[in-house]
Order: C-alpha cells, then structure tokens, then sequence
C-alpha cells in the first residue's frame, strides 16, 4: 500500500463516478466554463469538472453535462490542483496544524508532505501524531523523520526514536518519503535506512546543504532522490543531471526562487524537475508573502511560463513522490481538490475546493480549526534550578587579556562561515564584542534539565544590547541563545523557563518580547491571528535592538545545526560539520589562524 | 513494497556504492566518454557512468574517475538506459521467454511488463509461473491479469483464476499494474477490482478499444491510467488530455507510430505522456522489426527529438509506472540496465549492460536460455473424436435457398465492422462465398473436449481455397479457425490437434504449412531460429491460398474477440460488443438490414 486508502474512492464511490462519467446519472457538482490545467499535456482546456462525492468524475468540454447538484461559475478563471508543499517542518510555522490549514488552505495549498523532526525530537516516537493529522482539510503526507537524535555522540538532545520505529513507519501507508538525515553520515545504520526506504518505494528526502562532486555523489549514491538545499542555478543543474527532484524552498531562512529562477535560460533544462517547498516558515511570512501560492507568484514574475509554475506546485510533486492518483492531477478518479484561479499571475484562489467541498472563499476559511491538543504536549522545558551568568562563562586561566577564538558568520541565511577571530578576556572569561558584531550563542539542554550547554561566538545577529533566546534549537529542540553579556542571556533563558517556551527578546533586566509556543515550546495554542501579532512585535523588538536579519528567532534556531557547513554547536560543544568531530572553541596561544581539520 | 526487494541494492551494496561515489573506493566499471542521457533534464550530457556491482555509483564528468577494474570506451556514442516494454502479451511472440530474450536483450530491450492473459486461461493461476520469470537477463514485471475467462456468460473459456487470486497478486512485490480489462464491463466485480489495485498503488492497464466521449470517460473513470490502443492523434489527445499515459503500440496487429507521430505538430502536447509497447508481436515481426528499438526508430524517423524518443522508451515509462527507483534512469543506486548507442537513429546497441554486467554485443546475445518448462505445459489441447465436416456446418431448416447473415469485416488490424450480407444456402447449410471474400470462422472449445463452437462469417482473410487455423484464440485460447469449406476447416483443427497447438494452413487435404506451439499450444519450445523460420513458411502458405494480411494467424487470433468493436465470436457463439450480448447469425426471412441492438 503506498498511500492512505481512504484517500482512493471506495468501490461505490467509483461505481457512482462510472455512472456519473458515462451519462447516466447526474454529477453532484460541475465547476463550469473554466480553463482546466491540463493532466497530461502542457495546456489550458475548456473543461468543465465534472465531481461526484469527494472525486473527479471526468473532465468534459464546457457544457456538455448540462445540470448538476450544485455548480461553481469559473467562467473567465483558470482551475488547477491543489498546491502541494513537498517538505515542511509543520513546527517551525509555530502554528499547529488545524491553524496552519487556516492560513494556508484559502491561499491555495492543500496538501503538505511533513517532516516532524522537531516533536520527534520533543515527545519521542509516541508525540509524533499531533503533527501527522488534523480534522481540518489540510491534508498532511507523512516524511518519516529518522531516528532522533541526529547524534549518538555530537548531542545529547531531547526524547529518542528508536531505528526500528523509522523503519516500521517507513511501511505504514501514509509515509511518502524518508525524512531529511544528516548527509556526512555514512554509518552502515543509516545506509541500512536508506535500503529500507527505497524497498518500501518511498522517496527519500535529501538535504544536500551545498555539497558539490564527491561530496554530493556519496549522498545520492544512497538512494537520496531529491533535495530542498539548492540555492544556484549551478547547483540545480548538478543535482538535476544527477536524477534529483529539487523542491524550490521559500522559507524564513532564505527564499531561493529568487537565485534559481533568476536566470531562466540557464535553469530552463531543469524546469520539470522541480517542486516547492516551504520547509521552516513562520506564520509572519506564510500571511505576508503565502505558502506555495507565494513560490508561483515568484516564478512568473521571474518569467516563468504560468503553465509551468503552476505544475510546479502540483502535477510535478504529484508525480515524483506517487500521488499522482490521489491529488495534484485533475484527472478521473482523483480526489477533488481545486482551485479557480482568476488571476494566474495573482495567484489567490476564488475558490479552494477541498474533496469534492467548497472549503474557503476569496481567501477566508470556510471551517474552523476543532483539533484538540493532549495535555502532555505542554510543560516540556527543564531547567536546573542553580542558573548564574557565571553558567554562560567562557574561562580562560593562562592570564592572557585577549584570545583567539573559532567564531561562526552567519551567511546565505543559515549557513555559517568558520572565521577565526580575537576577542578580549576580562576576569579570566572571554567577553563577546559587540564592536565587532561577535555575540555569544549558547545552545542548552531543556529536555533533561541538565545544565548541559555548548558555547561559542557568531557574528550576523548584530545586537547592541540585549539577548534573544528561543526553545527550538534545530535538530534537538534544546535552547538557543544569543546576546552581548551573560546576564542578558541568563535572563532570556529563564524568561523562556517561565512561559513553557518560545521566543523571547530582552535588554538590560527588562522584557522587550515575548511569543510564548507552550506547546512542545515550539507551537502556539492560540488561534493564528495572535501569535502573528506577537511575532511581528518580536521582530520589531529584535530590530530595536540592532538586529538586521529578518527572521532573528527562526536564524537563532538554526544557528547550532551541526549537517550545515561550516560549524554547529550542540549542548556538548562545537562541531567541524564536515569531519563530524568537536572543535575548541578557544585557540592555544599561537599567533596565526587555525584551518578546520581536513 | 512496489517492486521485487531484490532489485534495489542491499545496505552492502549501498555502502559500496557510496564508498566509490564519493571517491574512496575504485569502480567495477566505467562506461567512459559517451554522451550520457540525463536523468532529470532533456539532455546529452559528457558523462562517465560509474558502476559497482549491479547498480550505478554516479555520474562524473568525462575521466572524472581515473581507473575500474573494468571499462568500456563509449567516445563518439550515445549512453541510454535498456529500453521498456510497458506492456507485453510474451505468450503472443510464440516463445518462451527465455527464446523472447535472445531476442529483445541484443536489441536493447532490457525489461517487460507482461501480462500473462493466455497462460491464465490455458493453465490457471498455478500456470503463470513459466511466463513471470527468466535465468536470463530479461526483466519480467507483472501486469496482474484479471479473472479468466473475461465473461461468466458468453464463453466457457478454459481454466478459472478466482478473484480472489487476481487482488492476492495485486499485492505481490512483482506487480506493477492491473492487466488490462473489457472496458465494456461495469459490473460491481470488476470495479472492486479496480479499487484494490489503485489502493495498492497499482497502475491499471487500459485497453480503450476506440471508445471516446462518455464510452471512454466511464472506462477511466474507474482509475484506468493509461492505454495502448490509440491509433490516431485525436484519441492520443482526448486521452492524455484526462490523464492517461498512451503507451504506443507497434505489434503484429498495427503499428500506430505511424499514425501517431503523422502530425507532430498535433501531437506535440502529448509527447510527455508517451511510451512504447509491443502488446502482441511475433517472433517474425521482432527478428524483421526490432522491439521496442523499432518504436524509437519509427519515432526519429518521422521526426521527433531522438532526447524525446528514447525517454518514450526509458524515463517516460519509469517515470509513470514507478520503476524510476531501479531501471529506465540512468542515476546513482539504480540498477546499470544500460545501453551504448553508436547512432541515434539507427537505435543498434554495441554493448547492453544488464547490472553492470554485458550481456550482448553487437546485436548477439553473449547468454543462453536455460530456462526450464515443465512437462504440464504440453499437451493441452482436447477435442471430441467425432468431429465431421458437419459439425462445422450452419443449418437453415426453412428452405430459402439464400439468407443474410451478421458479419465481420476487418478494419486496421483487429478491429471488426459489423456488416450485413446475403450468402447461398446448399442441402439446408450456409455456404462461405469466396467470390466475396465471405469466408467461414469458427471457435471451437480445446480446453473441455466439449465440441462447444461458435460459428459465424469473416471478410478480409481473402482465402480462395483451403483454411487456416490457431490454437490461441484471444482471451480464452480456444481454436479459431477461417475457411472456404467445412471439410477444410476439419482438417486445420485435426491438424492443430496432431501436433498439440499452434498454427496451420491446409488446402485440397494438403498440409501447407505447421507451426507446432506445444506449449500451451501457444509458444515453441525451440530456439527462437527455428520457430522463426516456420512462421515465414507459414505466412508464405496463407499468402499462396491468396491472404493478403502481413500477420494472419495473429489477425486470426483475435477474430473472435468480444472486447473490441463491433462484433465478437466465442465457442458459445455471436457477440455484440457495445452491449455484451449474443446475436444470432442468420437473420429472419425479412428485407433490409438488421441494425445492432442499442
């Protein structure tokens, strides 16, 4: 079984489709006199949509069928699939599912492949299923995360996911693809995995994080078939012509449609391999910009021909990941999921038609979101109780008043450059330098109340005064933070304690924000409009205090990853992302700059 | 599962293949220096393919790698994968597979999707066996055909696979679509059928058979996603532009390339969602034409990109049928089924790859069939011992001297106009009119002994004396045979019967010509040469007795068949195919024309 069965019509429901179809019984619903995105062929048709119950009965030309139950008039619109995003950390919108599917449902996307690695992470194997469903039309695919943690050795991290649990769910039938793993992990456990995926026909989700030649080979010579990394047309065209599927993310950490339809002759060869993805987006940006309707509007006006972009989103995922006979084709037999379109360039659907059902109107919801969260999804943030500023002390105790240190640079959203760099030494600790843009980032278990904690300095945050701090260290879901001094940091932390998690900025003994997700410490339990509301209040305080980066808190919560070149930092220390191996973060006293091991 | 386990690498070839991939380890084999298909773009790419094992590693630029254990120096030639056969009846090229493959592997057809519809009605669900697998290396993939007989109530057929059998093999890791069905069948049986074989991620074969409008809609509506019985580009159009993938068929009935690829221009919106098959083609036709190569060269020839002809035969099929994880792909950790072509055009493969291993060189195949028959494949044909020219005969009690009788006449290939006409009655019996081309044909149980026979009239074969004969009636593998005369029609099925099945012409109590078939009365058991060499003395003898068709034993074979319009014949006798009831032959004693039942 290769998807959800109750997805296929039931043998009734296709007896009702055949008698619809072949004239002989009336359709429950006709969207009339529209042009019809095209299954087969690169084109607009004069078609009606001819639905019965919750499927497409047939496509007919305009008119043909005359009378049905109820009729939607598309006449003058365009009528395509529902949008599909090919990979999404659900968690990282901060929304729970029921309220992501108010914000993005109406704007079109109505079927989302997710990675839930985050309350992999969180709640352990028996936490994932807030995450994989909601009573509300979105329809989530399942991308099995691996095993948690990313690490036996470079993290402690939260709750673990056993291997044979990844395996089991790889054959459970809504599993669509092998969540992202760590691409410098050649271990025979995940190759095994690998192996698994690919028997069970599932596709397997890369994370190339700009690899290139031996590098990149070795990862896709596992069965690797797709990747949400690529930023360059360079890199498109080298995963491309390599067989790899490359789903275009637009996300809070960097939108690369902008790169990659950039220079169109260029991209052109790769133009029907390629889907969307909005993988770490927050709600401030899938309401200002949208979800995948946001990746269309893009690409046409990049120059992109419509009937294209709009595959992109739709028949093109639909047929790599295999649910081309469920959803993103409008052919018979399929579930009526569609929309009328009547501005291809605007891309905001009249209509979100959602199995057969009218479910949003001119971009308002038509349902509301009644999913309820168990009471074990909250309280999920541990701390010890004998925190100092003295916690966050970087010692020093040869006397020296300034040393060199490994640092990170923030570049390209969340990838970070090794620099190294001098920083001074006041009462035997290393001071950040606020100068020099070099803030101390602090990454801190919060599942076992450990007092576990990396520390290291990176530059791009650009605080004058201040920390910001947030509970969704990516992968582990410990503690990050960053800011100009460690009382500053200590006061986030705790600040964060005090509200279950989420994001919180202050300066000088005061709180300047706070977005408290007390769901898992990552999601908000309140209706969307409010935590947007207080998210855009975050990000202007972050800004006040001198922060550029647009997305601070979503950066933040990347800042440690140790499979993003060229440095993380976990709880236990930092760590050279190419050899996998802990690094100092404090250099001997020898003049010159220290390379990363080979 | 998808597809067969051991086709994808185990963890032990995955750690090798990305051992080699990402440079640590020495290749098997390099195919250096060609112009390699790309996986993900429409182009030719200066690629060396790196082997390990049985899979591909990767693909590097042109000397990339320095060394293998093994190479082959592709400079100046084209790299593609082994071509597909999206849909073959093997029982109908009169060999066994293994003979199939020292046919099609030389030539660059490396698998096949088969759908062993005569085995099932010949020996059952216990004798599909020799027809789903070789020890060489041809890939066989199923296509599950339905329950035999096709019809509970308008033939007896040979011998029943439950139901229940058909949806167990659904599920088997071997099936890659449901087999083809009668379109014409709306019963609740079948559509069930159909929803197993969608839950099981299935492809459903579709066998469309000219139908259009709300014929063809009730037909797809039931999940039916492809189909091999378009002839012209308006059904290629009316059908991809509901989805459905046309696999192209050039058999020994038609040749649709022609056709199809007529008006390019026309076509051209539905080259994407083209593939090639063979369907039903003999030995003659493959040795002569070619396979599959034979579509790409047809394809080239009347002027479509040789890039978008041979994905027709690799990525495009792969792609749709969801193979693309193990052949049809020239990408890291599929299978290195591959091809090396010195000229595009001419589609002759110097070297054919078979995992990583060459099996043909040159066009001669550097394998040999060891296949294995067992003995309960032989003898299977049974008649009654008091067949006379009688019981061949079509009595008319009421003393009219001449009376009009429902005919067939054959149009493009299979396809049988209904048609009235008047013929002589002599001593009480219907008489054929050669002076008309009005021939007698008859179907005639070999399963039962019973003597059940259908019996009714045929203009085409254009015999002026004698008759021919074929144990391999399609669907239920009964005797059809065409005559000027009982006595002729006699001595063809006491011919057939003497040498357990397989085609004859007769004449004036001569033996023309003998085709023994005695497996299952439909394949040889000799090398492929041999039956080869038979077949062109056979055609020779139904030429002299003044056929004029290029395939007449094949065309005879599919006389009868009540699944394609207007008229079938079974051995319980006359069949109109739009409404799926019998007919009567001789029509009452009143003027005019008697049109088909509505």
């Amino acid at each position: 079984m290769t998807l959800k069965a109750d997805l296929y019509p039931t043998t009734d429901e296709l007896v009702a489709l055949r008698a619809v179809a072949s004239g002989q019984e009336r359709a429950d619903l006709i969207v009339r006199g529209g042009r019809v995105q095209s299954p087969g062929t690169e084109e607009w048709l004069e078609r009606d949509v001819i639905v019965v119950g919750r499927h497409i009965a047939t496509l007919t030309p305009w008119g043909h069928f005359p009378t049905a139950a109820e009729e939607i008039d598309a006449s003058g619109s365009f009528v395509v699939p529902g949008f599909i995003d090919a990979h999404l950390h659900i968690e990282y919108t901060n929304l729970t599912p029921g309220e992501l599917a108010r914000v993005s449902v109406p704007r079109g996307t109505t079927t989302v492949l997710t990675d839930p690695n985050a309350a992999a992470n969180i709640w352990g194997e028996d936490g994932l299923a807030p995450l994989l469903d909601t009573g509300t039309p979105l329809r989530i695919l399942h991308q099995v995360s691996p095993t948690a943690p990313t690490s036996d050795t470079l993290e402690r991290g939260g709750q673990r996911v056993p291997e044979s649990t990844v395996l089991a769910r790889l054959a459970e039938d809504a599993a669509v693809t092998l969540g992202e793993a760590n691409p410098f992990d050649y271990s025979e456990v995940s190759t095994a995995r690998y192996r698994e995926a690919l028997v069970q026909g599932r596709r397997i989700t890369g994370h190339t994080a700009a690899q290139t030649h031996e590098s990149l080979w070795g990862y896709l010579a596992a069965g690797v078939s797709d990747d949400h990394n690529s930023v360059t047309v360079d890199e498109v065209l080298e995963r491309t012509r390599l067989g790899a599927m490359i789903t275009v993310m637009a996300s809070s950490l960097s939108d690369n449609t902008a790169t990659i339809f950039a220079d169109l002759d260029k991209v052109a060869p790769a133009l029907r391999s390629l889907c969307f993805c909005a993988d770490d987006k927050q709600v401030t940006d899938l309401v200002d910009e949208g979800h995948i309707d946001h990746h269309i509007r893009r690409a046409i006006a990049l120059g992109v021909d419509p009937q294209l972009a709009y595959r992109m989103a739709t028949t093109q995922p639909a047929h790599y990941y295999r649910l081309d006979q469920v959803v993103g084709v409008l052919a018979p037999s399929r579930l009526a999921d569609l929309l009328v379109i009547p501005d291809l360039a605007d891309v905001r659907p009249s209509h979100v038609i959602s199995a057969g059902t009218v479910v949003a109107q001119d971009g308002a919801p038509l349902f509301s979101n009644e999913d309820a969260l168990p009471e074990w999804t909250r309280d999920t943030l541990h701390l010890p109780d004998d925190l100092t500023p003295a916690t966050f002390a970087v010692r020093v105790e040869d006397g020296r008043d300034s040393v060199d240190v490994r640092a990170m640079e923030l570049h390209h959203g969340y990838f970070k450059r090794a620099i190294t760099t001098t920083l001074p030494v006041r009462d035997g600790a290393v001071q950040a330098d606020v100068d020099q843009d070099m803030l101390k980032v602090v990454i801190m278990d919060r599942h076992h109340a450990s007092g576990d904690r990396g520390i290291g300095f990176v530059r791009g945050f650009g605080l004058t005064r201040g920390a910001l701090a947030v509970s969704m260290n990516c992968m582990n879901m410990n503690i990050a933070a960053v800011g100009t001094a460690d009382d500053e940091l200590l006061h986030a932390v705790r600040e964060l304690e005090s509200m279950g998690g989420g994001f919180v900025a202050v300066a000088d003994g005061e709180v300047l924000a706070r977005v408290p997700l007390p769901v898992g410490g990552v999601m908000s339990d309140a209706p969307y409009e409010q935590t947007l509301d207080l998210l855009r209040e975050a990000h202007a305080a972050a800004a006040a205090l001198g922060c550029p980066i647009r997305a601070p808190f979503m950066i933040l919560s990347f800042v440690g990853l140790f499979v993003v070149p060229d440095i993380g930092l976990t709880e236990l220390g930092l760590i050279d992302v190419g050899s996998q191996t802990f690094l100092d973060l404090v250099l001997p006293d020898t003049p010159g700059t220290a390379p990363l091991p080979d």
